[in-house]
């Protein structure tokens, strides 16, 4: 980027929707935002970063999709907690490399996001960077006052749950990164895969569920993977958690193309990440109104496993019955995939 | 920063500070940070970077000094909104040229200032980069609803003032460019214009006067050069500002090193910037009381200029009784000195 496009990229994040409301006092352009939540809640808050060859390539996302990916996972930090993302605040360092129009792309696919889940960008900072592209963002939501669901609540006798389906990301990952490396393009029969890479979504009415209808409990969202997102959860719980492999939900898709390409798609489930789907636990009594409600608002969650008493840690139960130790190792973006 | 090192870096992060109360209720180890605020308040919300090469060189600053100035130039940001400086969230990115006893530094150097303002830490990001060290600060603060000083409020007939002293952080940056490039160091009689460049003080105290006896009026921080903030509060308040030459608050230091090196301070006081300190504008009405309050805290603040009506436009009367109009120009960090 040129430095007289700066201020074109400025522009942009001004364009930002900045009319009062919704809590909002003062928006984009003065020295910072002002606004409150609503009455009863507490603030949450978050931040995430994405950096150019560390969390995304540009072989494997298009200038959209990083914009948008960047606000989904913070949005999905707030849903861990049991919030409601509300406004966000972006910081683009931009390099020589990148042009003003693939920035206003970027926003483009922010602005996609904000509007999905009814945010607001109400700030932000605008940098040079000597190379790589960085996004840096802000989440600010709000849950009800004492209820966030935290990674400390897993208590011995309550059940694990993960919302959605697994492994759709990492296998859609490894498709992109199989097919940069063979100079040819995904087929088109794993583009719901590569839609999961790029388009996830944060599983914020899930989290609203789970504070209406679940009575507390752990929660969790699988940025780094199924095994180190309970291996948080033990942890913080200091609890033992036993997941059985016959129930995890994988996605059908990446079952396919595993198989066409001679993986076994378990370890994208349980090592993947970035699919922004929710695991924590709650109490078998509430299992069933939370299933029912679930389901009534169309939204999946599966039953996976168990929480028990004894030293942290997460057992997968093999098909025969044998209990695997899970070792907590999570995702290494470009080195966890293959 | 080696791949073994970085659990270490993310170890520093969640040092900070996590008991419970001033509001808080979950810190740092979970998805996001849960705290309320004052009964009666907003929420102020601002996001600033500091890039290696860009913002900062690492020889002119210390670890622990680039710690400590990304969180105040963010205080200051809060400040300017007449806000109190409460938590913030911290994302750093570390590039390989940065070793992890750096990185302690630049922590050290924030829980300086977190220190000082009463602010702590409550989440974070740790990331790698290809190049440079980038730490992107937000900072959450709380102001009296519906008083935050905003750019906009300024109106003909206003005082312009400023708190402190004006040139020291650009002269002391002049000092440290001129001693790198001739391999000597900056001699000890400006050693505290090194200090007003390394350490800067957001004027939370200043601003809490202003809301509390200002009854209104604009604000702005001195970030950017004292010029650039003028027309910032005279574009949203579509006023003229004309202040006066012989008025202003030059930093003595920065007058006789300016004198040392055949140099205009006044270069440096309209065009430097990272004061941090405050500029804005208040009813003729207020300002007896207002600058007795500064005195009996023992702050400065010095009346500067006049609001008018007019076409947005800033302009310098001179000695001379001239009036000059005065560029937007603010400060470009390696550019604008020399």
């Amino acid at each position: 980027v040129a430095n007289e496009e700066f201020s074109l990229i400025h522009s942009w994040t001004k364009k930002a929707i900045n009319q009062q409301g919704d809590g909002l006092s003062v928006g984009i352009g003065d020295d910072a935002a002002v606004f409150s939540i609503s009455s009863g809640m507490e603030l949450v808050a978050c931040t995430d970063a994405m950096i150019e060859t560390v969390h995304f390539l540009r072989e494997t996302m298009a200038p959209e999709d990083v914009g948008y990916k960047s606000l989904i996972s913070n949005f999905s930090d707030i849903a861990a907690m049991g919030g409601v993302p509300r406004f966000v605040l972006v910081t683009i360092g931009v390099p020589p490399t990148w042009s003003a129009e693939e920035c206003q792309q970027i926003y483009e696919g922010m602005y996609e996001a904000c509007a999905l889940y009814g945010v607001r960008i109400i700030g932000g900072d605008t940098v040079a960077t000597p190379d790589a592209l960085h996004l840096s963002v802000t989440a600010l939501g709000e849950v009800e006052r004492g209820q966030a669901l935290l990674r400390s609540s897993a208590k011995p006798g309550h059940l694990v749950f993960v919302t959605g389906r697994l492994g759709g990301s990492a296998a859609g990952l490894h498709a992109l990164l199989e097919a940069r490396d063979q100079g040819g393009s995904v087929q088109q029969r794993w583009h719901e895969l590569l839609t999961r890479h790029r388009r996830p979504l944060a599983q914020v009415a899930a989290a609203r569920l789970l504070i209406k209808y679940g009575q507390g409990g752990a929660l969790n969202d699988v940025s780094d993977g199924l095994a180190s997102e309970l291996w948080e959860i033990a942890e913080a719980s200091n609890v033992r958690v036993v997941v059985d492999q016959s129930l995890l939900p994988v996605e059908p898709d990446a079952v396919a193309y595993a198989e066409s390409v001679a993986k076994d798609p378990l370890e994208w489930v349980l090592f993947g990440g970035e699919e922004y789907q929710l695991v924590g636990t709650v109490a078998p009594t509430v299992a069933p109104t939370l299933a029912q409600a679930f389901q009534q608002q169309g939204l999946a969650a599966t039953f996976i496993g168990e929480v028990e008493q004894g030293e942290p840690g997460v057992y997968l139960k093999e098909r025969q019955g044998l209990q695997k130790a899970l070792a907590k190792a999570g995702y290494n973006h470009f080195r966890a995939v293959d």
